[in-house]
């Protein structure tokens, strides 16, 4: 849990594979490596994309090349996936601006006053990838844009990766936003005070299920029971092609439950405390994921474009992606707005 | 805060109106009281049901009775609401053995080794009723008919009920639980691991509507999503006769933003310790409640029996109460199961 975001997942690992390769470049040592680095988190899908990748382009490699060879495939993969999400941004950002003229149209014009209404479920931003991040490239595309835009922010228990990530990502970015617990959203949705919901992915099947962090599912459920559009937004590196029965084929870690039972915060005097919630006498259980089946989904947002959560949907944007990487289309890695050669870019403006 | 729990709300306010007009019987002290009591808390409905209970008995009678003539009928809504609960327990508990059978014939027979799987959100339990509780009550029962049960504990944020009340109250009463965060219950149900889920009741329409704790929409919308039948337990005393769209005519408490910020503990060393989860540069919301419609609502528990949740099943409930009240059936209070004279009990086995 030193690295988490299913895309800074598969970067890392890439990198991981990378300095092992540089240590010991054997055939033994490679697959040392793959495994160890396979068996530290068993949901998110970029992890054993991103080693397989790596794995293919050093194979035919000399053995006193492979390092190299390695590292330069991770630094593809970042580059890659900073353009990825970039591109994620621009296309969720044609999506709202789909959802400003549906409300439009409904008398309940989008303005400062009245911004457009995002709820989010942990954290999908920039912390989250290489850069920009997935559910919330989007949002920030929409702030360079000029849309008035406010963001619900779901705390996001038990690790509350909403709260203390995404909170703090649209803080440093200048976005308008409000925490609520994980409880509150639904009732949000029922008065009328959210537009759209965009979360990111673990990992999706080839069906379009969405296994993303535990509690996305009944998000979801409030959207469909309130016509709210639910969007989930990934680079297509999340999707396991190989299943497509999320609630069958995905395993669900489960994970310790101390992060149910004690949570950490500020003191009044500024110090880091952990705090115990509840008896010892009490078990505790701790999924840390949930499906949510594809027919709640109302389109997928990646970096080739939008589609329907559906095995056409899916194969189709696949098709178009067989044909070029995104670097070949794009090959300078600009316009980053997270964190800039290990600066962080305050405000929107300022990017 | 100091009393929470629709009925306990609605005894306490009874008793608040016996010790004002101890003091002072006038018509005017009458009437500011009510009018303190009510400001009090805006969703309950118990609260308004309790006082205009006690200002109807005293209208007529001489001011230096009104003191004694209102604290015997608090007495008296405190005995009725205890036999309440505990009807509701019977009829609650005649509903779970109906689940029973109907897994059993689906070939997954309850067993000590296979209990019954309940869902509960929040606290409604002997900790917010006179004794018993409303959604706890057919849980005690069906512990004390031996029937193997163990309960999905919501911990219910911001303030924690559930992980705080509710799981305090099974420890006490030795009925197997497990807290989990509020995220995890759907997912439990689409992985086949609840049986029902049964909540209590703040208010609820004449239609049915169930206003309770923020959440439980969320969890009423994952059962509906997974067939799992989804319960509400209340005294008839909860039931607003006036109103029938809970989401248009039911005012949401919104509570201090403080609650969803902050988070109280024990810390390693035993002392309790508030802490801070997230920046002040960000915003917080804090609605209490929801409204889950009635639609997603399997049946209500009340203390004269289960009924759907429509105008229908419940005015029909309601000509019965018209009737008898609960003490003239069975007028000597008994059988307490939760604190008895001051003393708690401890365990199931010793009432």
């Amino acid at each position: 849990m030193r690295v988490r975001g299913a895309p800074l997942i598969g970067a890392t690992a890439a990198h991981g594979l990378a300095l092992a390769l540089a240590v010991d470049p054997s055939d033994g040592a490679l697959e040392r490596a793959a495994m160890m680095l396979l068996g530290t988190r068993p949901t998110a899908v970029n992890l054993a994309w991103a080693i397989d990748r790596v794995k293919a382009v050093i194979k035919d490699c000399p053995l006193e090349a492979r390092g190299s060879r390695a590292l330069s495939e991770a630094i593809q993969i970042c580059d890659e996936n900073a353009l990825e999400c970039e591109a994620i941004g621009d296309h969720g950002l044609a999506l709202l601006k789909e959802v400003v003229d549906r409300r439009s149209g409904a008398g309940r014009a989008v303005s400062s006053a009245s911004p457009l209404q995002i709820l989010t479920h942990c954290n999908a931003g920039w912390l989250a990838t290489v850069d920009w991040g997935t559910a919330l490239a989007p949002i920030y595309k929409a702030c360079q844009a000029g849309l008035p835009i406010h963001v619900w922010v779901d705390e996001t228990r038990p690790r509350n990766q909403g709260a203390s990530l995404t909170a703090f990502e649209l803080r440093e970015m200048g976005v308008p936003h409000t925490v609520i617990v994980d409880n509150a959203g639904g009732h949000l949705m029922q008065r009328g005070h959210v537009d759209a919901v965009i979360v990111g992915s673990d990992r999706t099947t080839s069906a379009g299920d969405v296994c993303n962090k535990i509690g996305t599912y009944l998000k979801a459920l409030a959207a469909w029971d309130n016509d709210v559009p639910f969007f989930v937004a990934l680079p297509l590196s999340t999707v396991d092609w190989k299943i497509s029965d999320g609630l069958v084929e995905i395993e669900i870690e489960e994970r310790d439950e101390s992060e149910v039972r004690e949570i950490s915060g500020l003191t009044e005097g500024g110090a880091i405390e952990t705090v115990k919630l509840f008896s010892e006498e009490s078990s505790a259980a701790n999924p840390a994921f949930d499906t949510t089946p594809a027919r709640y989904v109302t389109s997928l947002i990646t970096e080739r474009g939008v589609c329907a959560a559906s095995r056409q949907g899916l194969s189709d944007l696949r098709a178009q992606a067989g044909t070029k990487s995104p670097l070949e289309e794009s090959p300078v890695v600009s316009k980053r707005i997270g964190v800039t050669g290990g600066r962080r870019v305050f405000g929107i403006s300022s990017v």
